[in-house]
């Protein structure tokens, strides 16, 4: 195996990121639908020109090399490179490996950005094929790959969901006016872009409030892209308060829908729920004080509630509130990444917050690390990460 | 008088924004010391090398260009160009017009970033050169001398002050954690930047509680550089809160203090602070109802303290808050720019806020615009302007 700059010239290096962004290109048109598989992404080049390009929509369908290389039946490959946002399998799984589908094909050079999170297969489908004769480049655009797959690598190292947790709030913190008008802070650029963040989660999530008061259908797309899995949605009710008759239940995508309760939840109120053909998911009382509650229905546990999506094989959890529920994932410091959607206006006074549940000390508080900013319109969104290891 | 692309090859374009940096640059050194006059920079270059350059420091000081062709006397100037910040003067002030000193150098072609914004003097400068046969060439790097210039501009042309905000927060909001604990949140290099912006302001702003609370020094420098004024300090204190034991009155540079207040502050008091050798400047009450100050001390009027400011020459004001003068300068929507450090941690319920004082609608609240997004260290600053056209 090989890496820059020992082999490779700058100019040929510059050309393998720009067909590798062509992959991550093809990568991402699967997020949202391939769990638990990673989204990963394939383009074969020949003389200078993608003739090929795939990438993995669904679990048990093609991997991305294998649905790129069966495209390309019938070219000489030898003098091609197959570019490919992840190492290529080399194990039997519900497919065969793709490196012997690659050796197969007669391709004599593979560039990868990533190594395979699995460190019982790390490595291993790069070392077969070099063994067999093919050179191997890795880690070209390896960060950006490796955003892409960082809910899969999670999944794979803890058996949990990556969350994310979007915010949208004015300059002074406002996620709505002292009279709780929040339609619309932000600009419509920021809006669509959050309909961008639900295409690429795998469920959507939401306290009981925003049910009740928004009473939002969270439907990504009535019709899952390309054979991939449908978005799913969930709503978090401990204690049975959002309506069976609620958008969720009744737009006609109710299969869509993951009902997470409680025993607090009345019964008939779980098989109403049920009858929707909604799936309830019964989960314990996060183990909190009585003075914590204030005499409030006790939560159900997000840690629970994380380990069912992960033993489902869900990647990526986008919550969008509501207040409550948001500060019960930063409380348990269960937030992988923030999206803060700011925009330059100043609500003032009695303004309403995110995070209204716990207090935290200065000192101890939790800390993100600023990944990005970014304009959407007048608007600017903040990428903030939790630094795990700081 | 000419402008690109008529007359110019887009590379001697980029020479001459090169130099207009270097010239902008030497105009930042003279931000904060040359009230009522403008910051303003000049180069002269001659066979591709900057021969001298020079700034405005103090107002009765020469002007940048003067300044410049006084250090090149002696030099053959007539294939040189010269490279200003703004439109030289035309006329007799303190100074003899800069134009004159132009046309007798020599020198044939003048490179400026912008016209002067007086409309009784805008263009008349470079007119001037440009009948006496010297090429003229305007509008290079002209968004960043505006940025520069904006202070002086709007003291053009409104007689008062550009005002600057400047808050400190949480990811969600917080100015201080539910405890008051305000120290730090932000990072190092984010309060060595807020230094940078005391040094750039002619006043630095705080109201009577930040003084009661935190007995903050404000002092920029203890000497002003190279003659420029020194930077000044103001407490707004309604009703004579603020002991004349605290910092501003007895740091030994008590003659940089102004001291805003009203007929509510006893006299004995106004009497105090004028012996520690602050000046005690008297100023109307904010016209407000009785209902919205609950009881409590009718504030200053803040434009009646910004037309004290702008007689006195003054171009720009940092407010530093606290959350009620914070509060009462976008109220009175007397901000031009916002600037938000943002740090990434969340400090949930009871966290402190910047503005806490008036509650807006939605629909009507204080709309800016970003201008900008920077990182220093763990933060980020946001930039937000006051769009007043929309």
């Amino acid at each position: 195996m090989q890496t820059y700059p020992d082999i490779r010239s700058k100019r040929a290096r510059y050309e393998d990121e720009y067909w590798m962004r062509m992959a991550l290109d093809e990568a991402r048109r699967g997020e949202g639908g391939t769990r638990p598989n990673p989204p990963v992404g394939c383009v074969i080049v020949k003389d200078g020109v993608p003739v090929v390009s795939a990438y993995h929509a669904f679990a048990g369908g093609a991997h991305a090399e294998a649905a790129a290389l069966e495209a390309a039946v019938g070219l000489d490959l030898r003098d091609a490179t197959l570019y490919v946002t992840l190492e290529p399998c080399s194990t039997h799984g519900r497919t065969p490996p793709c490196t012997e589908a690659i050796l197969r094909s007669g391709i004599r050079r593979v560039v990868a950005a990533c190594d395979d999170a699995n460190p019982a297969h790390a490595g291993r489908g790069f070392n077969q094929l070099w063994e067999a004769g093919v050179e191997v480049v890795t880690g070209v655009c390896r960060s950006e790959a490796l955003e892409l797959l960082a809910p899969f690598f999670k999944f794979v190292n803890k058996a949990r969901p990556y969350v994310t947790l979007k915010m949208a709030q004015s300059l002074d913190g406002g996620i709505a006016d002292h009279a709780g008008q929040s339609k619309w802070i932000t600009c419509p650029e920021s809006r669509e872009q959050v309909r961008a963040l639900r295409r690429k989660a795998d469920i959507v999530i939401v306290g009981a409030g925003t049910v009740v008061a928004d009473d939002p259908s969270l439907l990504r797309d009535a019709e899952p892209i390309d054979g991939g899995l449908p978005g799913m949605r969930g709503v978090v009710d401990s204690s049975g308060s959002v309506s069976p008759s609620a958008k969720i239940f009744t737009d006609g995508h109710a299969a869509q829908t993951l009902y997470f309760t409680t025993e607090a939840c009345p019964e008939t109120r779980r098989r109403q729920v049920a009858d929707t053909g909604a799936r309830v998911v019964l989960l314990p009382f996060e183990p909190v004080s009585e003075a914590e509650t204030e005499g409030a229905a006790r939560p159900v546990a997000l840690d629970a509630l994380l380990d069912f999506l992960g033993a489902e094989g869900y990647l990526r959890v986008l919550c969008e509130g509501g207040a409550k529920l948001a500060s019960s994932f930063v409380n348990g410091d269960l937030v992988d990444e923030l999206l803060l959607f700011l925009a330059p206006i100043v609500l003032g006074r009695d303004s309403r917050r995110v995070f209204g549940a716990h207090p935290f000390d200065l000192p101890t508080a939790p800390r993100y690390r600023i990944e990005s900013t970014v304009r959407y319109g007048d608007d600017v969104l903040i990428r903030a990460l939790r630094n795990h290891g700081g």
